[in-house]
């Protein structure tokens, strides 16, 4: 790249290392910030700095946070028996947008993935176990209908099994809005196999 | 997005405003950044201010720069007597990627677009007219094939009939590997107008 001055071509490559940005799109988000106001560009700057220093782990729920306590863990008026284990702060962030689950979190931050090499001791298994000493109803395992995803689903509902604590998975199936035309052949199965009586 | 801690979501927020950047992939940036080495990061947020303040325009050719002459314009090994006039750096990269062309750029830094109230004061075009009381054999037209780079093409060839200089337009026409059931009736009449003798 030799086709731009070497602190063009030194911001296109650092941005072209971010997920989901390409040759294409890293020059235009350099462009673009050239072209930014200074002030603007300084603050961007600065807000990257400052998530990546100030952002920790939550101590109860392991999600991504400000504080030692997330949110969510320090809100009286969630019900603290009932904890949801998703992969990352992502998919808890989706659980929150539908505004109607009122129990709390278990983020493992990550998946079993013996392919990756990611066993149970990589991800955050153990801080769960910890919370399960408590006073725990129920375990609602939400981690991705992926591979990765339903093995440690699968493991956990093992682990969990001796506890007697109430575990469930959320269901798998059609899509609400989705066309049966286009929908692969195992969801299909599942959304079979889970039917209800109507 | 008051799912995510304070920090986060102003980094989410930022990100979102760059150019093709929608709520999910500022998302996915934001965490992957959060997730980088602190060193890297550091770096990341460096590089942008770096690039903002020490970015300027080439003195000659207006195309954006780390020191007063572009690599291009300070060159002896260029032709100087042939100036390709683009719209923005991008655009002369584009060109340099051929590897072809060996005379020099004036970068208009933009295209006239009176629906964005975008005249001819608004762009690089009298550092243009300056350039051209120097010693020129040609001016090549490469602006985009759009509605303000047609516009900007048109208004250019008006105001440097009078110098006497030889004046070209870039051609349109079918793609070099296009199929012609995929390309626009317009490009597809432009082509059939522009056609060569064999």
């Amino acid at each position: 790249m030799d086709y731009y001055s070497q602190t063009i071509s030194r911001l296109i490559a650092e941005l072209g290392h971010l997920p989901g940005v390409g040759t294409k799109s890293a020059q235009r988000l350099a462009f673009h910030i050239i072209n930014m106001p200074e002030e603007q560009v300084r603050q961007l700057a600065d807000t990257i700095v400052t998530a990546k220093t100030q952002v920790r782990f939550c101590k109860e729920c392991c999600t991504l946070t400000d504080s030692d306590l997330c949110p969510i863990c320090s809100s009286d008026k969630r019900d603290h028996r009932q904890i949801m284990v998703v992969e990352n702060s992502r998919d808890l962030a989706a659980y929150e947008k539908t505004g109607q689950y009122n129990g709390v979190y278990h983020v493992l931050q990550g998946a079993i993935s013996p392919m990756l090499g990611i066993g149970p001791n990589d991800i955050r298994l153990k801080e769960l176990l910890v919370r399960l000493q408590g006073d725990v109803d129920e375990v609602i395992i939400a981690t991705n209908s992926t591979v990765e995803g339903e093995a440690t689903a699968m493991y956990l509902s093992k682990l969990l099994k001796p506890t007697g604590i109430r575990v469930t998975r959320i269901a798998s199936g059609v899509p609400v809005g989705g066309d049966l035309e286009y929908i692969d052949e195992v969801t299909l199965l599942k959304a079979f196999e889970n039917r209800k009586e109507l």
